[in-house]
Order: structure tokens, then sequence, then C-alpha cells
């Protein structure tokens, strides 16, 4: 590993709880494509651990079966990248465990990183939260699926930056499409 | 669309010839996902158009199948932004056939741009290249699938840039991840 990867930062993918479409608070589905996917982002660019966040136990299987396997599986022996990326991922019941587990590990609770599309007294634009990263604190990245963080989750945290904006009036990136952007404009190397 | 949107900027996901994981050259087969995502991502960014280049027929009719469920059946009703994302998407056999094609749309052939671990004379970094594309000539981002393209397109490509690195020794980034940090280095709003 890379001496100035910033192993200290994780990244939670929360599936509740989310809006959907109309604006109910509900427990959006786990992708089995973005725990592929965002496991290679983050072992890629140094971050400690990946989360997916579900309270339901037949999603949190689901996972369970996905990581284990491409651990010790036959996917561990047909495609060993794939097995040191999802060495990373965990799953938690929510965001609270999340950071309790952070707290376990590193004796300290982690700071919160959001994306929300208003203004916020916690808002920071990317350079300033890369330099911030920096300091080389337990941090957490907090990504919602479905129609996004329910809203008091957004309220709790410690910085929070803006959605990435194309140039069009089309934003429907996928979330591990973002999520990729937003590591690299926090750790990527120019 | 807004006014400074790159809509003379085309990108290509080429399937042959790429080299497999032996370094042979080969035809790759079409990721479903990977036509979804870089739709959405290109239609994000305000680029022109999204060319799957693939020889093969059958791969050919897949896309084929994939863009008219959205555009024309029942995607169409359900998920209208996919829709949006898709109208960009089109199929060629060749990456001759791509220069053709846009040739033919913009009264001129693009240059092209691609992306290669090692240094070339035609080598540019992010920053130098976010500029040149400030000029609005026809350009075609061109990205290899399997183990990446053969090497004679990299030769005759006018632009190089460094492939997306991160921070560790791991570099397994899905080619839709880094087409998304590639687009977003390239063309985003910061």
């Amino acid at each position: 590993m890379v001496e100035d990867s910033p192993s200290n930062v994780h990244l939670a993918l929360v599936h509740f709880p989310v809006y959907n479409k109309a604006k109910e608070i509900v427990s959006s589905s786990v992708t089995t494509l973005d725990v592929h996917d965002i496991a290679r982002t983050c072992r890629t660019f140094g971050l400690g651990s990946f989360y997916v966040v579900t309270p339901l136990k037949t999603q949190q299987e689901l996972v369970g079966r996905i990581v284990s396997h491409w651990l010790t599986g036959y996917g561990a022996e047909y495609n060993p990248t794939r097995k040191e990326a999802l060495l990373l991922t965990r799953v938690e019941n929510s965001l609270q465990d999340v950071v309790a587990d952070i707290h376990e590990r590193c004796g300290e609770e982690p700071k919160t990183v959001i994306t929300a599309a208003k203004t916020y007294p916690q808002s920071i634009d990317y350079e300033s939260m890369r330099q911030e990263l920096q300091k080389a604190e337990p941090t957490l990245l907090v990504f919602g699926t479905g129609w996004g963080l329910e809203k008091s989750i957004i309220q709790r945290a410690d910085f929070v930056l803006r959605p990435i904006e194309g140039r069009s009036d089309f934003n429907h990136l996928p979330v591990r499409a973002a999520i990729a952007i937003i590591v690299d404009r926090l750790f990527g190397i120019r």
C-alpha cells in the first residue's frame, strides 16, 4: 500500500433511511454491482473500508454471499483482484453501527461527510475538503441510494459537499459513478 | 441543454481490437451495464454521442435491443430519464466507422484522445487537455475494454492521457468508473 493512502477514511453506502420517488422513507434494495464497483473504487484509492448499510437480514445475507463467493469460493481463485477489493467490504445495520464500528477500530468517532443539493452551514467545496482530509483524522464518506439520504442524516453531518453536476439539465449519474468522481476529487493524484 | 455543453465531443467504447489477459487481440463482450452507465455519464456531462464499437452482429443486436427497450418499449414509459440518456447511443463496426460518422455529421474529422499507461510523444496532462477541449473542435474520447486498446490505435491518437491512478498498488477500476472520473476531470464544473 502506498504510504499516503487514506486508510482511515471509510465509505458507507446507505440503503435505509433513504427516500423513494414519492419522498417516502424506505429501505432500498442492495445492487450487486454497486458492491463490486464501489469496493474496487475504494481499494484503488486506498480507503480503509467500505460499509454496506441495510437493516434487512435478507439483504445483509446477499452481501455476505457476494463477498464470500469472491473471498473463499470459486471466485477467489478465478479473480484474485476482485477478492482483494471485496476484503474491504463490511455490512452494518445502520449508520450508527458504522460509526460505532469505526470508533472501536480507530479509537475515535469519525467525522461524517455527505453530499446534498442544498446549502447547509456545514457546506464545503471539494478543494477545501481535500485539504481537510489531509489531516488524516478518521472520516466517513456517506452516500445514499434511492432518491437520497433521509434529511436528519444530512443535518447531523460534519461536512456537506455539493453533488456532482454535469453540463446539462440531466443529472442522473449512477451512484457508483458519482462515488468514483467524488473519491477522485478528494484523493486522486493529478 | 446548457450553453457550454461539449456537444461536439463524443465517446467510443471499443470492444475490438482489444487485448485479453494473455495479450492476444480479441473482441470483448458488450456489458449491458457499461452501456447504461456510460450513456448516463455522457448525457450528464453534455457529450454529443456515445458509440459502442463492436464488429460482432449478435453484440450489435444486443445493444440495439437495450436501446430500443428504453426508447420505445415499456422502459420508455417506466423510466424516461433512462430514455434520454440512451438517445445518445450509437453502434458502429469499427473505430474507423465512428470517425467517418462524426466526419459526416460535423463536417470535420475528430481529434482522438485515448488513455495509456506509457508515455508517448502525444502525451498530455488532464489540465492541458481540459483547456484544449475548450477550443470546441470535434473530438472523440476512445476507451478500450478487456485488457486495453490494441497498440496501433494508441500510436495513431492525437492525444494520450494517463490512466486514472489511485493511491494504492491496486489499479482495477471498472471502465465505467474510469470513464466517469475522466469525463469529470475534463468537463466537470468545480
